[in-house]
C-alpha cells in the first residue's frame, strides 16, 4: 500500500510541480495528510480495527458505487454539455448570418433609396450619344476669294462651320481619284491611289453621301518635276497641277470651302519633292503636304503631313531599332548632299559645315560624330530644287544602319530661309524617329513638323537656331541617359502612331481637323458577343449551396445593375485632355465611354451641389467598421464592376464559380466567355449567381478573347478571374476599392516580376518566385478598366496578340505590356493572397512544364515588338488601413480579415 | 482518514475532469488502487499490523527526508537551468547580432566596391551649373529692317542669338523709364513705373549690366486717346508713340535686336484701350501688350499680356470665389456695351446678339442666363475704338457679384474680324478666371489669349466660333460637375500664376521668351542656415548606448554619405515636360536640382549601358530576404535620405532621437532645425547618430521653419521627424523604397483625414480616428520631396504661412494641402504603425485642448485661400510585399516584422 502511495505520491507531485507551481505545495499536503491519518492506526485495537475495516468496507462498496454513477453521470453531462454548446455555437452563427444579412439588406434599402431619390432630384437630361444634325445639300457656290487674300485664310474666315456641326460625326467624302484627277500633265501614282481608297474605307467618318459632308478630300497625289532641268525654271511644278480640275470638283462651291488638298510625297524623295501649289490660285481649300514655304503656310488651317514612306497600314514594329542601349555608337550622324555650287545660298550653310566638322574633330575619343556632308557614292543632284535641300545619301537600308548607331542624327533645315518644311526634311525625320536617332534639328526655330498644332514636338525632338550650332554638342552632352532614353520613347511613339503608315497618317490629319472644330469622335465600337444561349431559353437557375468557406461580413449593399455613366466628356476630353491624348495614351481617333483619366468632383463640391452618385462614408464624417462597409466612399461616384470569366469546357468548375459569387456586393454582371468549339450543355442547370449572368460564345479558342471589350460589359471596372480562381468576396471588394483610386492600373493578387537573364545577359526571364518586388499582376485575378480592353485590340501590335494565339499562353504578360507602356506605372498587388488556384482544382494548362520557358519568351518577343520592355517595378502591396493595427476595443476595423 | 481520501478523490477528479479530460481516467484509477490497497489491512493480524506500521513510520521518515531533498534539488536544478538558459539566449542573441553586423559590413563592403568602380568607369564628366557665358560688348549697330520687313520677323530672322548663350542665365536690362521715355505727349503712368521697377528688382535676370544683357525691357506703358473725339481720325495711338525715342535707345543697335516693347493696358479700360505701335515703325524689336491686330501679331514673336489690373503682387487669394459648387446662380452671364451705331460692323453681331437672346428666352427654367447687351447705366464710349469691342459695364465690384454667380461667361470677340486680341477682352478673360467663371470666348477661333504659345487655354476657357452660337447652349449642358470644376480649378490657376499681379505678368513675360530660347532658369536660391555650432567647434560625441528596442535585420548597407545628383536636367526640362511645367505643377520661373517628376530609365537599359547607379535586387535576378535587403532596387538610381529633425529647447528627447538612428542605412545626413531662442548648449556631449548631423539655429521659433529648403539638405528624399518620433529602422528603410515609387507623394505613417462637418454643413473638419480612408499624412514622421520645401514657400499663399506661425499649429496640414493640390493625389500612408510618440515622452503641444479646434478652422482657412480642399482620398496602405504572407520554409520575406 504504502509502495503505491509512494508511487502514487512522486507521480502526482511529478504532474503538479511540472505544471502548477503554486497548487503543488497543497496537493503534496494532501498526501501527507493521508499517510499521517493511516499511521495514526497504530494507537487503536484490533476489534474496533476490524469494525471500523467493515464499515470501511461498506463505505468502499458504496464509495464505489457512487463513484461509478458519478463517473457515468459525468460522462453524460459531458456529452450533454458538448451537444448544447453545438446548438448554441450553430444558433449563434446563424444569428450573425442573420444579422448581417439584415445590415446588408438595411444598408442596401438604405443605398437603393438614396439612388431612387437621386433619379428623382436629377434635373440634367441623360446624355445620350447624341444625334448627327448633317446638312442635306451640297455647298452652295460662293463667288471665288481673290488670291492675294488666300494666304490670309484662317478657320474663321475660310471655313464654313454650318457644315460640321457638333452632332454631326464630321463626315467626310473622298473624291475618287481615278474620277477626278486634279494633275494636269501625269497620272496620280498608281499605289497611292489603291492605298488611300482602302485606308480611308477603315475610317469611320467616310461617308459616300456628298450632301452630308463636312470635309471633302482630294488627293492630289505626287508632285514630280517635269522638267529634268532645275535651272530652266525657277518653279518647276507650277505646271502640273491643273487649276481648272481643282476648280471644277462638283462640291467646290465656288472658293473649295471645306476642301483639303493632299498633297502625299512618296517617289523621286531622293532628289527632293516639291510644294505642288506655288503659284496655283486654291481658293478657301486646306493643303496637307510636306513642303512650304513659312509665307505660303497658313497656321491653324493649312497641314503637315509626313511624306507617304511607310507601308499602307498594319504592324511597323519590325522596321524599328531596340531603344537601349541609351548611347549608340556615334554620338550624332549626318550623311547628305546638298545642292549645286550655282546656288547662292549655300554659302550660308559652310560656315555651318565648318563649326559642325570643328566639333567632331574637337571631341574627346569617347564622343563619336559621322558626319558626311558629300554623298558616298555621291547622287544626282539634278532635280533638287535650288534652294539649299540636302538629299539623302544612299539606300534606305544603308542609312537605316548608320541610323540605327546613332545617338543622335542631324537634320539640317535649307539654307533658304524661307522654307518652313520640305518633303525631304521631313523624309529625314521619318527616318530618324524610325530608327530612334534622336533628331536635332538645326533650324529648328523656323522649321515646321507634322501635325505640330497637337504633337508636341519638343518630346521627341532637339530644335536649335543654327547660330547654336557652336553649343551643340555641350548640349548634347547635358543630357542624362534617362533622357534620352525619353526622348526616343516619346520620337517612337509619334512615329508610330501617327506617321509610320499612311493608314496613320491619313487618320491623323482627318483627328487633326476634327481637333480644330472640338467635334468629338466616332465612338468606339464593342465587341457584339453571341449569346451562348438564345433570347428565349436559359438554362434553369439553381440555388447554390451555402459556401461555408465565405466568411460572414458585410461588404457593401446589394444593389440593382448600375452601369457606368457613358459618353458624359464628349466634348470636353478634346479640351481638358486633348494634349496628353495626343501626346500621351494617344487615342485621338475615337472616343471611349469612359476613360481611366478622367478628373473627380472636388472635394467639398460632393457636399454643395454635385452630391448625385456620392457615397461618402458616413456620410461624409469617415469612419471604419460598419460606416466603412456600407459606402464606397473615395473621390469617385459610386460604380460596379463586371466580372469577366474566361473557361474552356469545364462546366462543373465555371458552376462553383458562379456560385461562389452570391451576395457579392457591387457586382454589376458577369460576362462568362465560353472559349470553346462547342457551346455549354443547355441541360445542365445554373447555380443562381445574385447578378446577371450572360454567356458568350467566342468565334475559336483564344486567350485573346478574355480582354474583348463585349458591349455587354457596361462598367468601368473589370474584373478578370479564371473559372478555377478563389476570391473571397471581402477579397474582391477591397481590390475594388483600391482599383478605385488607381484607375488606370492593374489592380489585382498575384504577382509576378521580370527578371534579368543573368546568364545570357541579352533579356529578361518570366519569374513566379516570392519576390520582395513585382512587376506584373496576373489578369487571371485582377482588375482592370475597360478601356483597356479596346487598348489590347487598338494599340498593341497584332505580332503580340498572335503570339499568345500561337502559344495558348501569356496574354496577362500582354496587357501588363499595355498597361505599364501607356501609363509607365506598376501595377497594384493587394492583400497577401499570392495564388489563386484552389487546392483540388485539376491542373490547369498552367502547371505545364513548357509554360515557364513559353513565357520567358514571351516577354523577350514582346519587348522586341514594342522596342523596350515598359514593365515597372513596385515593393509594396496594398492592405487596408487598419490591417494588423491594434486599435481600442470600442473601434471597429475595416475588412475582418485583410 | 477515508473521508480524507474521500475529500481528496473528488478534489483531484475535480481537477482532472476540468483540466484534462483524457488523462482523467488514469487519476482517477491510481486513486482508486490506492483504496484497494488500504482495504487489504483487513486480512493480516494485529501482530503484524504493528510490525508492519512501525516499518512504515520508518519508511515514512525516510521518503519524508526524501522528498524534502527531492524538493530542495529539484530547486536547485530548476535555477540552474534558468540562470543556463538565460545565458544562451544571451549568447544567441549576440550571435545573430555580430552575425547581422557582419552581414551589414559585407553588403556594405559590395555596395563600396561597387560605387568606387562606377567612379572609375564613369566617363561622362561631371555636370556642374555651367559657367555663364557673357557678352562684354553693347550690341554692334546694324542697318534698320525695312518697315515693310518687320511683319516678317520672326526668332530665326529678327533675334540675336549671340547675345545669349545657353549658358548666360538670361541677363535682362530694364531702362529706366525716368530716363527714357518713348511716349511723345505723355508721362508714363507713375504707379506703372515704380511698381515694374520694384517688381523687376526681384527677378533673377535682371542685370545692371547693359553689355552683357541678351534682352533689353522697354517700358512703353499706356497708350490711351489724345484726341477724345475717336471719330476724327482712324488710328487715334500713332501720335503718342515717339518713334525717334525709341531708336535713340543707346542699345538699340539700329535695328532693336532682342529688345522687348512693352505696353502694359491700366487705365481708362472701361473705354478701351489701344495698340501703341499701330502704324510705328518698330524694327526689330518684340512688342508686348494686349491689343493686336490678325496681321501685326508676330506668332513666336511678339506677346500677348493681360493688362495690369491687378495688385503689383503679393497674395491675391482674398480677390477670388470658391470653386464649389460647380454650378451657380445663372448658367451664363454677359454685361457689355458696343461702340456707337455708326460702327459699319455693327451689323455683324446683330445676329449674334439674337441667337443669345433666343437661347437665353427657350431655355428651360433651370438654366438661367443674364444677358446684358446694353450697359444699365450705359457708360460713355466716346473713346472706343470702333471696331465692335464690347465695353465693360458697372464697376470691378458689381461685374464681380455678377461673375461670381456664374457658372459661365460670355466673352465675345470684337466685331471686327481683324483683331486677334483687345485690352478689353482680355480684362474680361481676366475677371472672369479671377471670380471662377469658365469663360465662352465667342469668336474664338481668331482670338489669342496670353502667354498661349505655353499656356494650354483650352483646359481653362471655352473657345467657339461666332457660327456655333446656335450650339451653345448644348455644349454647356453637354459638360459634367467634374469637368466644370477642373476648367474652373485651372483657369484659377493660370490666372494667379501667370496674370493676378504685376510680378507674376512680368515675371511670366520674362520666362515666356526664356522658355523659346531653351535657356534655363536661374538655380531656386536654398536657405543657408546659421550653423548652431561654429566651425571649430563641435560638440564631443559618445557612443550611445545600445538601443534594445531595435530588432537586429539587416536593412541595407551602410555607405558613405552620397548626395543627390543635381540640376541634371537643366535642358531637357522644358524640353520633355515644359507642358506639364507651365500648366501643371506650375514652376517654369526657376530651376530646381531635382523634381519629383524625372523619368527613370528603362528596364532593359540598366543592364545595357546605363547601370551607373543602379543596384537591382539580386544582381538583377529578384528575390526576397537576403536579396532584398542587399539592394534599393526599383526603377531608381541608388539613393540616400536626409533626416530633417524639428526641436524646440529638448535637448535631451533630441540626444535620445539621434542615439536611435545609429545604424540606419541609406541615411545621408541629420539636420537638426534648432527652433529656440536660445542656441543648443555647448557643454553636452552628442550621441553619434551615425552620418553626419548638422545643427541650425533658426531666425525665430516657428513651425514653417519646419519647411525651410536648407542647402544642407543634398538628397532629394527628406524624412521629417518631430524629435520624439520614435520610428523603428525597417520602418524608416521601408517608408523610404515606398518613397522612391511615389516620389511626388507625401509618404508616411501618422494617416488622418477631413471630415464634412454634419452640423453646420459648411466645411470640412479635422479628425485624426482610426478610419479606413485618409486623407493626410502628418509630416512629423514622413518622406517628402525636396522640392516641395521651395514649394512650401513659393507656391502656397503666404497667408497659409502666417496662419501657421499665428497658431503654432498646422505646418503639417499646409503641407498635405500644397502635395494634393499640386499633384491631384493622396498621400500614402505606410505600415500598421499608426501613432509615433513615445509612450514615456512628455506631453507636447498636439495634447493641447485647443490643438483640435484649431485644426479644424486651419482646414477651413487653408480651403478658403485657395478656393477649394484639394485632399484627396486612399482607403489602403501599403505593406511590403510578403507582409503576413505564408510562404515555404525555405523562402524568406522582405522584411521580418513589417
Amino acid at each position: 500500500m504504502v509502495s503505491v502511495i509512494l508511487f502514487s505520491v512522486p507521480l502526482v507531485t511529478h504532474y503538479y510541480l511540472s505544471k502548477y507551481e503554486s497548487s503543488s505545495s497543497l496537493g503534496l499536503n494532501a498526501m501527507q495528510n493521508t499517510l499521517d491519518a493511516l499511521v495514526d492506526i497504530s494507537t487503536v485495537n484490533a476489534e474496533d480495527l476490524k469494525i471500523r475495516i467493515k464499515e470501511m468496507l461498506r463505505i468502499k462498496a458504496s464509495v464505489s458505487t457512487e463513484l461509478r454513477e458519478l463517473e457515468e453521470r459525468r460522462g453524460r453531462l459531458q456529452k450533454e454539455a458538448a451537444a448544447a454548446s453545438a446548438k448554441a455555437e450553430s444558433v449563434k452563427a446563424e444569428y450573425t448570418r442573420a444579422t448581417a444579412e439584415l445590415q446588408r439588406l438595411r444598408v442596401s434599402a438604405d443605398q437603393a433609396r438614396l439612388a431612387q431619390l437621386e433619379a428623382i432630384r436629377r434635373d440634367s437630361p441623360e446624355l445620350a450619344p447624341p444625334n448627327q444634325i448633317l446638312p442635306s445639300r451640297p455647298p452652295p457656290i460662293i463667288p471665288s476669294l481673290h488670291p492675294s487674300s488666300e494666304v490670309h485664310c484662317r478657320m474663321h474666315s475660310c471655313f464654313d462651320h454650318s457644315r460640321c456641326s457638333l452632332t454631326s460625326g464630321f463626315p467626310i467624302y473622298f473624291y475618287d481619284p481615278d474620277i477626278y484627277s486634279p494633275l494636269a500633265s501625269a497620272e496620280i501614282d498608281g499605289f497611292l491611289k489603291t492605298t488611300l481608297r482602302q485606308t480611308l474605307s477603315y475610317n469611320a467618318h467616310l461617308t459616300r453621301n456628298p450632301n452630308e459632308a463636312c470635309l471633302y478630300l482630294v488627293l492630289i497625289g505626287e508632285a514630280f518635276p517635269s522638267n529634268k532641268n532645275p535651272s530652266s525654271t525657277t518653279e518647276p511644278y507650277r505646271l502640273l497641277l491643273n487649276e481648272t480640275a481643282i476648280k471644277q470638283l462638283p462640291f467646290w462651291g465656288g472658293d473649295g470651302r471645306n476642301h483639303v488638298l493632299l498633297n502625299l510625297a512618296r517617289r523621286e524623295l531622293s532628289v527632293g519633292s516639291g510644294d505642288a501649289f506655288l503659284g496655283t490660285s486654291t481658293g478657301r481649300a486646306m493643303i496637307a503636304q510636306s513642303t512650304f514655304k513659312l509665307q505660303q503656310f497658313r497656321p491653324g488651317f493649312d497641314v503637315i503631313t509626313p511624306p507617304a514612306l511607310g507601308p499602307p497600314g498594319g504592324d511597323v514594329w519590325a522596321e524599328c531599332a531596340p531603344m537601349a542601349p541609351a548611347r549608340r555608337k556615334y554620338l550624332m550622324s549626318f550623311q547628305g548632299s546638298k545642292s549645286p555650287a550655282t546656288d547662292p545660298n549655300r554659302d550660308n550653310d559652310k560656315q555651318l559645315i565648318e563649326a559642325l566638322q570643328k566639333t567632331a574633330k574637337d571631341s574627346p575619343t569617347s564622343d563619336v560624330f559621322f558626319l558626311q556632308f558629300e554623298c558616298d557614292p555621291s547622287v544626282e543632284r539634278r532635280a533638287l530644287l535650288p534652294i539649299g535641300d540636302w538629299a539623302l545619301c544612299g539606300t534606305d537600308r544603308s542609312r537605316r544602319s548608320v541610323l540605327r548607331d546613332s545617338t543622335f542624327v542631324l537634320i539640317l533645315a535649307p539654307a533658304d530661309h524661307t522654307y518652313a518644311s520640305t518633303a525631304l526634311l521631313q523624309a529625314r525625320l521619318y527616318e530618324a524617329l524610325r530608327s530612334g536617332a534622336i533628331p536635332v534639328i538645326l533650324g529648328g526655330d523656323r522649321t515646321r513638323l507634322p501635325y505640330d498644332e497637337v504633337l508636341d514636338w519638343r518630346r521627341a525632338t532637339l530644335s536649335l537656331p543654327k547660330a547654336r550650332v557652336t553649343e551643340l554638342h555641350f548640349l548634347l552632352r547635358a543630357l542624362s541617359d534617362a533622357d534620352l532614353l525619353t526622348f526616343r520613347r516619346q520620337g517612337r511613339l509619334l512615329w508610330e502612331r501617327y506617321m509610320s503608315s499612311l493608314q496613320a497618317s491619313v487618320d491623323t490629319l482627318i483627328a487633326v481637323i476634327r481637333t480644330r472644330l472640338n467635334i468629338p469622335g466616332r465612338p468606339v465600337a464593342p465587341i457584339m458577343g453571341t449569346p451562348a444561349f438564345n433570347e428565349s431559353y436559359y438554362p434553369t437557375k439553381v440555388e447554390p449551396p451555402a459556401v461555408d468557406s465565405e466568411p460572414e461580413e458585410t461588404l457593401g449593399p446589394l444593389e440593382a445593375p448600375y452601369p457606368s455613366p457613358a459618353y458624359r466628356r464628349n466634348y470636353s476630353m478634346i479640351l481638358l485632355q486633348g494634349y496628353e491624348m495626343w501626346n500621351e495614351w494617344g487615342e485621338p481617333f475615337t472616343i471611349y465611354p469612359q476613360l481611366p483619366w478622367d478628373p473627380p468632383v472636388t472635394s467639398e463640391a460632393r457636399f454643395m451641389g454635385s452630391a448625385a452618385g456620392f457615397r461618402p462614408i458616413g456620410a461624409g464624417a469617415g469612419g471604419s467598421g460598419k460606416e466603412f462597409s456600407e459606402a464606397l466612399g473615395g473621390d469617385r461616384p459610386r460604380e460596379q464592376f463586371t466580372i469577366v470569366i474566361l473557361t474552356y469546357e469545364r462546366e462543373a468548375v465555371l458552376a462553383a464559380a458562379l456560385a461562389r459569387l452570391r451576395g457579392l456586393p457591387y457586382l454589376n454582371k458577369v460576362v462568362v466567355v465560353w472559349n470553346g468549339v462547342t457551346g455549354p450543355s443547355s441541360s445542365t442547370s445554373w447555380p443562381e449567381s445574385g447578378a446577371p449572368v450572360a454567356v458568350v460564345r467566342t468565334q475559336r479558342n483564344s486567350l485573346n478573347n478574355r480582354f474583348l471589350p463585349y458591349h455587354l460589359i457596361e462598367t468601368e471596372a473589370v474584373l478578370c478571374v479564371d473559372d478555377d480562381a478563389h476570391l473571397r468576396h471581402d477579397e474582391i471588394v477591397f481590390a475594388f476599392r483600391v482599383w478605385r483610386e488607381h484607375r488606370d492600373r492593374i489592380v489585382g493578387f498575384p504577382g509576378r516580376y521580370h527578371a534579368w537573364d543573368l546568364n545570357f545577359n541579352n533579356g529578361f526571364l518570366y519569374n513566379s518566385n516570392y519576390s520582395c518586388e513585382l512587376s506584373m499582376v496576373l489578369t487571371g485575378a485582377a482588375f482592370v478598366h475597360r478601356y483597356y480592353l479596346w487598348a489590347y485590340w487598338r494599340l498593341l501590335p497584332a505580332a503580340v496578340r498572335d503570339y499568345v494565339d500561337e502559344y495558348m499562353n501569356c496574354e496577362d504578360i500582354a496587357m501588363n505590356f499595355l498597361v505599364s507602356h501607356i501609363t509607365r506605372k506598376p501595377p497594384v498587388k493587394v492583400t497577401s493572397r499570392w495564388t489563386f488556384r484552389c487546392p483540388g482544382c485539376p491542373v490547369t494548362l498552367s502547371a505545364d512544364e513548357t509554360h515557364f520557358h513559353e513565357r520567358h519568351k514571351c516577354i523577350q518577343f514582346f519587348s522586341q515588338v514594342m522596342g523596350y520592355t515598359p514593365l515597372l517595378s513596385t515593393q509594396y502591396r496594398a492592405d487596408s488601413v487598419l490591417f494588423k493595427t491594434r486599435i481600442p476595443h470600442d473601434k471597429q476595423k475595416c475588412f475582418k480579415f485583410i
